[in-house]
């Protein structure tokens, strides 16, 4: 095991830019493989930009284990489609207008063509992984497509039920977001060829910080600025999406019948109310909590991972991920 | 070539009633396999019901080509899967309220879950697809799964667009309903290891086949009767679905304008009239031409395939279509 310094969050993309450039151009030209008169509309989901998180987890835990190949950039690129094809339809059943500033697809062209689209993408990512060799790579990407359809439906079936615990919750965040984060870290070990013990570390590693990521980011929804989420606060409060903050506080029984009261108001929810309800009972300090604790088992899993620059890397993403949960 | 007397539509489905049976109990045992939460809607559409052609299609051809096989009878499963995700999302797109009588997903749980009911569908076909060891087949899977989206987009974009070409109006069809028929046919013979001349034959009876279905049920929506069609005739008029009747009323140049008008009134389209008009200037017969040729070239890809019973059995499918036909 060799010894690395730490490095940053912007290191351990530099580190892997040259790779995500190519999945980048990959991901543009995948709009081309459909039919002219498609073609527009995938190109502009897919145009739309994103952090691309999953893309570096599966090149970082490529580069981890081994040298990063062609098919770990085609790992990457199949992953983010199922990802943006999870996005275009979210934002129709959110009803979104926007996102990243741009007009979303259901606003432009409406829920019709924006449900098709969002198949098409989810289609063709699948017609992609076929072209793996091995064809436990392509069942694991089917398998983990299908986990976060799953906890998106459950999700949306659990709106304004109060009798949602925190086990549900984390079995829904582990489907809807942590299942391609872990695919990520454990296929592009896999596709290393790396040890069993290497691969099921990874996929731990990207399990727990996926539920962490989820936590952090419906933490954002309650408490976040304006600034950092770029997005009106208490949305999922007014969806009926009760996150680990509610749950613990519903849990610990204060005040809970004002807070159910608030939380069945649909539209009418009192967002501020209910965070500052939230923020003085403590709910959303131990929610941040939970997910400190994650980000903590998720480095564990790295430990006999060899200590490379791209180890360095994803340690630097679960880094960040707290150095943000830090700054709410 | 032996050469066999020709058999009934219900006799060619019970050749293969045995595993038809098998292929429903597949169908019904998936939905175990989601989580409990999501396994009650899986069930629900999946236990609706439905003609099962695309697993007939796929028996008979591996009938006709060898000697049917576990594999056959999960392609027929993987298609037949794909096809209720494909209902399940132009349910919402039609605003449907019935489906063979029962309400539809949409109509029961609203347009958010059954967004999302048909892509845990679609990702779990695509699953089952990844165990044929021969990626080929998965790919060719996921290959239709893609086309039959598409052709879906395209029709949705060209609602209410009086430019629609006939020829835009073939490559549609070919793509939302005669893609899934043609893989059935061709994948059925691909698994029985026939000759490439057999695979290609059949998957262009099939490629026909479909498109002729397509136009059958087209024309039905114009000009069945309510007994055959068990919904209100004209629907596709009013979601502004020009079908080949129309566009080759349109192409012809007859009453042009009178039509034009017509036919843009969206909601108040007067589908007695339009229907009257179509039948007049012979464009309801021209299709039905159209159809009927489709369907004799269908079978002539049929002549260099042995000549066993379940060969009779496509023979008869394609039969039956023209008797269909020729009642409307």
């Amino acid at each position: 095991m060799t010894s690395t310094e730490p490095i940053s969050f912007a290191e351990a993309f530099d580190l892997i830019n040259p790779h995500l450039y190519t999945v980048e151009e990959r991901i543009r030209a995948q709009a081309k493989i459909f039919d002219p008169a498609v073609e527009g509309y995938v190109s502009y989901v897919c145009e739309a930009g994103g952090k691309r998180l999953r893309p570096a987890l599966a090149l970082l835990s490529a580069g981890a284990t081994g040298k990063i190949t062609a098919s770990h950039v085609d790992l990457a690129v199949i992953l983010e489609l199922i990802h943006i094809a999870t996005l275009v339809h979210d934002d129709i059943m959110d009803g979104a207008e926007l996102r990243r500033d741009q007009p979303t697809a259901n606003a432009k062209w409406g829920n019709a063509i924006t449900v098709l689209l969002g198949d098409c993408l989810f289609a063709h990512a699948l017609r992609l992984s076929t072209n793996f060799s091995n064809s436990d790579i392509c069942r694991r990407i089917a398998d983990a497509a299908a986990e976060v359809c799953s906890g998106e439906i459950i999700q949306t079936q659990r709106r304004f039920d109060l009798k949602l615990s925190t086990a549900d919750y984390y079995r829904i965040i582990e489907m809807k977001t942590a299942a391609l984060f872990s695919a990520a870290c454990e296929l592009g070990a896999f596709i290393s060829e790396a040890s069993p013990q290497v691969i099921s570390g990874l996929k731990t590693f990207g399990m727990k910080l996926g539920v962490a990521y989820q936590i952090y980011d419906d933490i954002l929804d309650l408490a976040g600025s304006e600034e950092q989420t770029g997005k009106t606060l208490g949305t999922d409060l007014r969806k009926g999406k009760f996150t680990l903050p509610v749950l613990l506080m519903l849990q610990s029984g204060k005040d809970v019948n004002t807070l159910r009261e608030l939380l069945l108001k649909e539209d009418q929810v009192d967002g501020e109310l209910l965070v500052a309800m939230l923020g003085s009972a403590g709910a959303l300090q131990s929610a941040k909590s939970i997910a400190f604790r994650l980000i903590e088992e998720s480095l564990e899993q790295l430990a006999p991972i060899q200590n490379n620059k791209y180890a360095g890397g994803l340690r630097a993403i679960a880094e960040q991920l707290r150095t943000l949960l830090d700054r709410i």
